[in-house]
């Protein structure tokens, strides 16, 4: 008997999966079919696990897998591998399907779910699809990255006693989350790492005086990282293989090349069908990730754009945090029950070797640009009390919105357990708080957590006195 | 030229000293005199970090001294060092001080600062104040225990070969914070540990399921941990020596005992002068940190009770991270600013070897004092992605207030990086969130840094679900 409705979605990651999961878990498979199709080899993965499993911190490539699609299966939920949906019919409510041999057919549903990921950017330079570039979206990216590391090292040990000394070179293209990941997984394989950047500062994430203190920070790890760096081409040798990346200043030999240039919403379906995109590609929801407008379509993950709940603006945050979130809200919506996703305050953390960088709300240039003024203050702290041994440096800023104190964003750069404390201005971001009101928190205090003044603590002193003059 | 007003403030602390420091940035010597008065040998140090001064973690004792009596002096306040506040003459404006040699005098005061802080609980047991029971409340009691440490070593160095190889005993009484840190000191010191505590848990600022998480974990470090203990002596040598604590079970022999029992407000001086008490003996104070009822006469640190904004209610909460504010506090506003202590919500952290304990808000039982209504969940996840190395057991308790879904409490225990999660619940708890809102928090992710879901998030789900359906 088939059941009373089907629920399609298309891309079987975070997003997808966990919409699939979340609607099975409120109606079985008598009320509610739920048909997945996912296009690569893999299902239900942390992207975000790829450079440490490249870094060799990740033993196994499986233990990146939160589900296979065996598991999925096994909780009724009919997920199709190697299999994409190349068109979408809104009005005829059907997707047409091609299946891992070529073949299509469509699937109608009454229910149906984007969540098609992000593909990498990747910039249209001669050399750039050759042999040794290689992206880390995709666990079979990363697979593929890893099995020329590994035949590289074989050939090194091959060429004689003496050769597997020279230190291999990596080049990492930008020098965003995923290109300082990255890095810091070339540097523990032992790898000389060049980054380059085209901006004037790596993390375009934070302020460049931020960015700056990023910067130090990966030279002193023996990170090169080059700023201002245009890539013109990646260079190849005679078996079309490449070595090495040319900027319009000079050229940075290379055993292997990387991108890490960010990404952008995979919405060809969607743009195809007629459905809203936002000004970054992606598809524009309602707040129970109902695709706006429509009755009977969902989205969610890093096809999407989010409400950003400082500046009040609809943009592109590709993680999988986020993802999951998406997911949950829209398999409740499906399965019967309610849920939102009100918006994203902006937080990110990220780490290259023993620093870490934070963030969360807005930057300045993004506070200008939603026509905020504001009062911004840099503070250096320690992670612990400056006597308790591991206590590190930490700076944080805090930018604050003139005459109300409201806080807009804070930003860290700093070393072991200097990250997490973002946590703090991401909840005071969604409750609105002033940055007075925050000098009065009671955060957690014991000298291995904290000097008696949380650095954060520290900055909302500095931001507030700042807020009373300005 | 005498100044236009003086100042006074008794105890050289951080409350105190916070207070002067402060009152002295916005008020100088012309128009603000200072004298502080402390009883003791040092000023402004952190008594928190004398555990880690014991446990050789932190090697001299000057390190935990944040501005030494020279240092404040050469900021204008004059602070008189080994002199006591014996009286108080509220309606003369006058406190009776006695010095170093004994002799007293009056001295005239336009605003008092009371910052006298707490007393160690010492039982009126038989032997409680032998040679060899040592307090860790002050760097003198830190000292004392250090140098009968040393003299300990040095016997048994000296008293034959062998001799010094045989693990000498502690015995900690309570199980409270200071108790549990001072376990970790002997620990790392080499000592056989055993920790007596007359409650069925440690930790009784957890709730009984989560203290049975601390207690196992502290025998698995290979602390004997003992509940239900009611000591009823301090065993004494031939010497009149503590040699062992004898409970109403047995007795447990010891080469050097700590008392870590809590501490009481130390208010002798301003219930003698009348001054308003709360119950736990801690002076009433108004938002500024004026003693209720008085216009000259502030009160902040250890020796005050403060207002618990999740139950409305006054306590007493004796941590360096409060009284420090409360300085600021006091001092912004007898330099002619304007600032105000809101209260607390119940935030403390801290570790025992590589266990993280945290608490905020209230606890079951608290919450029921208060005559709350509430759901309850405990979840267990990991610090870091599963999949992460360093990825470690965490256990977060949330309690939510029924109905209305509002977060009342938290609690972790786990191990690194598992402690300051504590700091989401602390400002959500600030800002009267619902367990609902904060499963839509947008917490840092990346794999090193927590799961996708970060813990808080998952206990979050689980308490907005109770919620939902009770």
């Amino acid at each position: 008997m088939a059941a009373a409705e089907r629920m399609v979605v298309v891309g079987g990651d975070a997003a997808g999966m966990s919409a699939a999961a979340q609607a099975r878990r409120l109606r079985g498979p008598e009320e509610l079919e739920i048909v997945a199709v996912e296009r690569g080899r893999f299902s239900s993965y942390s992207a975000c696990g790829i450079p440490y499993w490249v870094g060799g911190d990740v033993a196994e490539r499986d233990a990146l897998i939160a589900r296979s699609p065996q598991e999925h299966r096994a909780h009724g939920i009919d997920l199709r591998m190697r299999t994409e949906a190349v068109e979408l019919d809104a009005a005829g409510r059907r997707v047409r399907l091609r299946g891992p041999e070529g073949a299509e057919h469509w699937l109608g549903y009454d229910r149906l779910v984007l969540a098609t990921g992000a593909v990498p950017v990747r910039p249209p330079l001669p050399g750039i699809d050759a042999e040794g570039v290689y992206g880390v979206q995709t666990l079979e990216d990363g697979q593929e990255l890893l099995d020329a590391l590994e035949q590289r090292v074989d050939r090194a040990h091959g060429s004689g006693p003496g050769a597997g000394e020279q230190q291999p070179r990596a080049v990492v293209v930008g020098a965003g989350y995923i290109g300082v990941e990255m890095a810091e997984a070339f540097v523990r394989r032992g790898y000389a790492v060049t980054v380059l950047e085209k901006a004037e500062q790596p993390m375009s994430t934070l302020d460049p005086d931020m960015g700056r203190l990023v910067h130090e920070a990966m030279c002193a790890l023996g990170i090169e990282t080059v700023l201002g760096a245009a890539v013109t081409e990646v260079r190849t040798d005679g078996q079309g293989r490449a070595c090495g990346v040319v900027t319009e200043e000079a050229e940075y030999p290379a055993d292997v090349v990387v991108l890490g240039l960010g990404v952008r919403p995979e919405t060809e379906l969607a743009r195809r069908a007629g459905l809203p995109l936002g000004e970054s590609g992606g598809l524009l929801t309602d707040l129970a990730m109902r695709v706006r407008g429509r009755e009977d379509i969902w989205a969610g993950g890093d096809c999407v754009e989010v409400l950003n709940l400082v500046s009040g603006r609809d943009q592109h945050v590709p993680l999988g945090t986020h993802a999951n979130k998406h997911g949950q809200v829209i398999g409740a919506n499906i399965g019967g029950g309610y849920a939102t996703f009100p918006g994203v305050v902006g937080t990110a953390v990220s780490k290259v070797c023993d620093l870490e960088i934070a963030r969360t709300g807005l930057l300045e240039a993004q506070a200008a640009a939603a026509g905020l003024q504001f009062e911004s203050v840099v503070i250096e702290s320690t992670t612990r009390a400056g006597y308790y041994p591991g206590a590190r440096p930490i700076h944080v800023k805090m930018i604050a919105e003139r005459r109300s104190g409201r806080l807009l964003g804070l930003q860290i750069v700093g070393h072991e357990n200097a990250g997490k404390r973002v946590d703090i201005a991401a909840v005071a971001l969604h409750a609105g708080m002033t940055v007075e009101q925050m000098t009065a928190l009671d955060l957690g205090y014991a000298p291995p957590f904290s000097p008696v003044w949380d650095p954060v603590l520290v900055a909302a002193r500095k931001a507030a006195a700042a807020v009373r003059k300005g």
